[in-house]
C-alpha cells in the first residue's frame, strides 16, 4: 500500500518530475505540427518557486434558516415511506423564500467569512463566483459583491463569474490557485465563492433541491493544499441536466442519463488522476499502483447522498479491474464474477452495483459518509455541494485525524465538466495551527442546522409558488418575514421597475 | 520619453522587482490581521521560472456573412444623416439570422483557428469561453465545443464559461495565461474563445448591435506577450447595461450612465496600470513618469467607435493632469484652462471633451484608429470586441511596424468589470517568424468583409423579428438559406422538443 509521503519527500518528488519534463506530452514536440512551429519544447517551470501549498485557508458555509423534512415530503407527495429518505439518502432540504436570491446568498457568505477571519477588505486581490443560478445574463454576481468592498476603496479585484452547472465552484478554485502561482499574483488573497438555489417543479424531483453557498479563502501555506499537477478532467457535450427554458427557474433533467454521465465522468477522471499520480511516483522510483488506499478521505459532488455511495463503489470497481494478483480475498472479495466486465457496460448493472456497495461499505462509512452531513440535512447546493461536503468532513474529524492525509475530490457539472483532484492536509494539527483553526471553524454546523425552522410541505409549496410568481417580476418588495432569516443574513429588499436589485442585511 | 526596453533588460527589471518583493503591499504583512496569521510574508515567486512570454500565438476572427449599412439604417429609422455614421462612428453592422447562435459562432471560430494552425486537437489542454450571450443558464458553450475534440479522444481540457458583460474574453485570456504559469499547466496550449450576438430592440439602439467571435491560441514564446504584473483592474456594482429580463434577447441599457462608467473605469484602470509600471521602472532605477508616449498602440473595448476616440482623449487628460513642467506647448497645448479640474467632474463636460479630442487627434489616428476597422464594419461584438480591435491593428500594420512595441488594451464589461493591460510585441519580425505569421493571418479581413451580403433594413428587421419569434422556442429547424453563410460556418440545424441543439457545418 502506498502511504502518504512526507511533505519534504513530496516536494523533492515533484521537483524531479518537473526537471525531467516527464509531464510534457511527447505529442507536443515541434515535429508534430510542422506548419506552426512557434511552440518550443520547453520543460515545465520548476515548482519550487511557486508559493508553497496553495489551497484553502478558511471556509464559510451558508444555508437557509428554514427546511422541509423529507419524511413530511414523502407523505405530502404520497409516495412510499423511504423513497426520499432511504432511496435518495436525504433527510432534510433547505430552501429560500423570495427574500433570498443568488446575490444575497453570496453577499452573506462572503461577509461572514471576512468577519470570521477578520481580514481587511483590501487584502483580497481576486474574487470569482461559480454559480448556475443565473438571474441576469450579463451582470455577474461578482459585481454585486463589490458593494462589500466599497468602504475599503479596494476595487482592484480580478475575477468574474464562471458557469457550467455544478462545476463552477471547482473552476473558480482552480482559477484562484492558478492566479496565485502566476505572475499575475500581487501577494493578496483570493476568494472563491460558490452558491446556488436548486429548485424543481412540484413532484418527486423537488425532493432533490437545496440551497446554499460556500466561500473559501485561498492562499499559500494552506492547511488544505491543492495537490499539484494532479487533476483528471473530463468534459463532453451531453444534455443530461440543463436550463434552456430561461423564463423558468427550473432545469430540464434526464435523471438516468445524468447518473450515467456522472459515473462515466468519475471513471474517466479517476483513471486520469491515477495515471498522473502513478507517473509522478514512478519518477520517484516508486512503482506501486495507486488505489483507494492512498486516499484517506473522499468527497464528491452530491446531487443526492445515495449516488455518492455508488460512487465510492465505482472507484473500487476501477481499482479491482486493474488489480493484479489475488483479488478473491480481502477488499475485492465477492467481485471475482465481474472480472471480465468493462467499466462502460456496468452503469446500470444492478448485480455489480449491489456487490460493490457491499464490498465498499466499510470504506464508504470511514472515508466518505461523514462528508455527507450537510448534503443530507440541506440538500443539493449545486456548485457549493462539494465544498459543503468538505466542510462536513472537517467538522466530523479532529485536526489530528486529518493531519497528513490526502482527500480525494470529485467535482461534476452536468453538460458536462468534471474533475478528480486532491487536497493534501498539512501535518501540523497543533492548537492554533491553520489546520486546527479551519477545523474548529466548522464546529457550529450542528447548532446552526438545529436552529433552522421546520416548515410544513404545504407552506414550503406555497413559498415555491411565490418564487415562481416573483421570478423575473419587477417593482416589488419580496414578501416574507426578515426575522425568519439567520442574524447577519443579506436579503433582497427591493427590485425596482428597471430590475435593479437592492439588498439589506439583518443585524448580526 | 521612455522608450521600450529590450526584452532582456525587461526580464532583468521584472526579476529585480520581484526579488525585492516590492509588489507585495505592506498592508498584507501578518501584523495587519493578528487573529488570522496563516499568511506568510512571502515574496512573489521569481518570474524567470515561468514559461517565457505567455500570450497570443494565433488569432481567428469570425463575423456574419451579412450586414446592414448604417446609412440605410439612418434613412430607415428616419434620423438625421450622420447620426449613426458620424455620431457613433459606425458604417456597417453584421448580424445573425436564427441559423446562428452563440454555440455555432464559437464552433466556427474554434474550428477555423485549429484548421489554420493545423494543430492536433489533443494539443489543447485548456479552453475557456467568455460570453454574455446566454441561451442556457447552466450548460456552458464550452461543453458544446467539446464536440470538435471528440474524434481526437481529448476530453481532458480544463476551463468552462465566464461571464460579465463584455469582459468575459479578457477574464478568459487572463485565466489562460495564469494556468500556463501555474503548476496546473501540463505543457499544452490554451484556447481562449469569446463571442456574442449583440441585438437591441427596434430604434436607435439597434444601430449599436453587432455579432462575431474571436478565438485565440495562447502559449509561451508568443509574439504578443501579456506584460507581467501590469494589470490595472477596477470593478464595482452598477446597473449601466444588464440583461435581467431573461425571456428577452435584449439588454437594458442606461446609455449615458454606461459611457460615464466606461470612462471612470478607464481613468481608474489607467491610473493603477501607470502606478504599477512606474513602480517597476523605479526598481530598475528609472524615475520617469509613464505617459501615452510609452504605448505605441492602444486598443479599447468598442461599443461604438466614437467612444474610443473620447477614450484616447481621456487618457491624455490623465497624463496632462499629472504632468509637471511646461504643459502650455507641445502635446498639451490648449488644455491649460482645464488644469484645475478633477477627473471625476469632467465626464460630461463638452468643452473638455472637444479640446481633448482636438489635442489627441494625431495620437488617435496613429495609435488607435486602425484598430477600429472591424468595429466600424461589423459593430459591437461584446466580449470579442477588444480582440477584433487587436486583429484590425495587426492587419493595418506590418510585422516590422509592430515589432518591439507595447500595445495598451482596455477591456470593459458593464456591471462593471474593467482592466487596462498591455501586450509586448516580439522583436523578431522576419519572414516566417511567429509575429509575421500572426500578422499575415489577418490579411484576409478586407476580402471577407467585402464578400458579405448587404441586406436592406427591411429584411434585417424581418430577421430580427424572426430572432424574437424563435428565441427559446422548441421543436424547430431555423428558417434561412444555409448557402448565405460563409463556407465552413457551423449553423444551428435543429432545436428538438427538449431544447437540445444540433449543429451542422457548411462545407469549406
Amino acid at each position: 500500500m502506498q502511504r502518504l509521503l512526507t511533505p519534504v519527500r513530496r516536494v523533492l518528488q515533484v521537483k524531479r518530475v518537473m526537471q525531467e519534463g516527464s509531464l510534457l506530452p511527447a505529442r507536443l514536440l515541434p515535429a508534430v505540427h510542422p506548419r506552426f512551429s512557434t511552440f518550443p519544447a520547453v520543460p515545465l517551470a520548476k515548482t519550487d518557486t511557486w508559493p508553497k501549498d496553495v489551497g484553502i485557508l478558511a471556509l464559510e458555509v451558508y444555508f437557509p434558516a428554514q427546511y422541509v423534512d423529507q419524511t413530511d415530503l414523502e407523505k405530502f407527495n404520497n409516495v412510499g415511506a423511504g423513497k426520499y429518505t432511504v432511496g435518495l439518502g436525504q433527510s432534510q432540504m433547505g430552501f429560500c423564500s423570495v427574500q433570498e436570491d443568488i446575490n444575497s446568498l453570496c453577499l452573506t457568505v462572503v461577509q461572514r467569512l471576512m468577519e470570521r477571519t477578520q481580514l481587511p477588505w483590501d487584502s483580497v486581490g481576486r474574487l470569482e463566483v461559480g454559480t448556475e443560478t443565473i438571474i441576469d445574463k450579463s451582470k455577474a454576481v461578482k459585481t454585486v459583491l463589490m458593494e462589500l468592498f466599497q468602504d475599503s476603496g479596494n476595487t482592484d479585484i480580478e475575477g468574474i463569474d464562471t458557469t457550467n452547472a455544478c462545476y463552477g465552484g471547482t473552476a473558480s478554485l482552480f482559477n484562484a490557485a492558478n492566479w496565485m502561482e502566476s505572475s499575475s499574483w500581487d501577494g493578496r488573497y483570493a476568494l472563491v465563492v460558490c452558491g446556488d438555489i436548486a429548485v424543481y417543479p412540484n413532484g418527486n424531483l423537488r425532493a432533490t433541491g437545496g440551497a446554499g453557498a460556500v466561500a473559501m479563502l485561498v492562499g499559500p501555506e494552506a492547511p488544505l493544499a491543492l495537490e499539484r499537477g494532479l487533476r483528471g478532467t473530463h468534459m463532453e457535450n451531453v444534455y443530461d441536466f440543463y436550463k434552456p427554458n430561461v423564463p423558468s427557474e427550473y432545469p430540464l433533467l434526464d435523471g438516468s442519463l445524468s447518473i450515467q454521465c456522472y459515473l462515466r465522468a468519475l471513471d474517466r477522471c479517476y483513471t486520469l488522476y491515477r495515471q498522473k499520480i502513478q507517473n509522478k511516483w514512478k519518477q520517484a522510483g516508486n512503482d506501486q499502483p495507486f488505489t483507494l488506499d492512498d486516499l484517506q478521505f473522499m468527497i464528491f459532488h452530491t446531487p443526492f447522498c445515495k449516488l455518492v455511495q455508488k460512487s465510492v463503489a465505482r472507484l473500487m470497481f476501477n481499482d479491482f479491474l486493474l488489480a493484479s494478483g489475488d483479488t478473491q480475498t480481502g477488499l475485492y472479495k465477492g467481485l471475482e464474477a465481474f472480472r471480465g466486465l468493462k467499466l462502460e457496460d456496468t452503469y446500470t448493472n444492478k448485480d455489480v452495483d449491489k456487490a460493490l456497495q457491499k464490498a465498499t461499505l466499510n470504506t464508504f462509512n470511514k472515508k466518505t459518509k461523514p462528508s455527507l452531513y450537510l448534503s443530507m440535512c440541506n440538500g443539493n447546493m449545486y456548485t457549493s455541494s462539494l465544498y459543503g461536503c468538505l466542510a462536513s468532513l472537517l467538522f466530523h474529524h479532529s485536526a489530528q485525524e486529518l493531519a497528513g492525509s490526502r482527500i480525494g475530490a470529485f467535482s461534476y457539472g452536468s453538460g458536462l465538466a468534471a474533475s478528480f483532484f486532491s487536497f493534501l492536509v498539512s501535518q501540523d494539527a497543533s492548537p492554533g495551527s491553520p489546520l486546527e483553526k479551519l477545523v474548529s471553524s466548522t464546529s457550529d454546523l450542528p447548532k446552526r442546522l438545529a436552529s433552522r425552522k421546520r416548515v410544513s410541505p404545504e407552506e414550503f409549496t406555497e413559498i415555491m409558488n411565490q418564487r415562481e410568481q416573483f421570478y423575473h417580476k419587477v417593482n416589488f418588495s419580496p414578501p416574507g418575514d426578515k426575522n425568519s432569516l439567520f442574524p447577519g443574513t443579506w436579503y433582497l429588499e427591493r427590485v425596482d421597475e428597471l430590475y435593479r436589485r437592492k439588498y439589506a442585511r439583518r443585524p448580526v
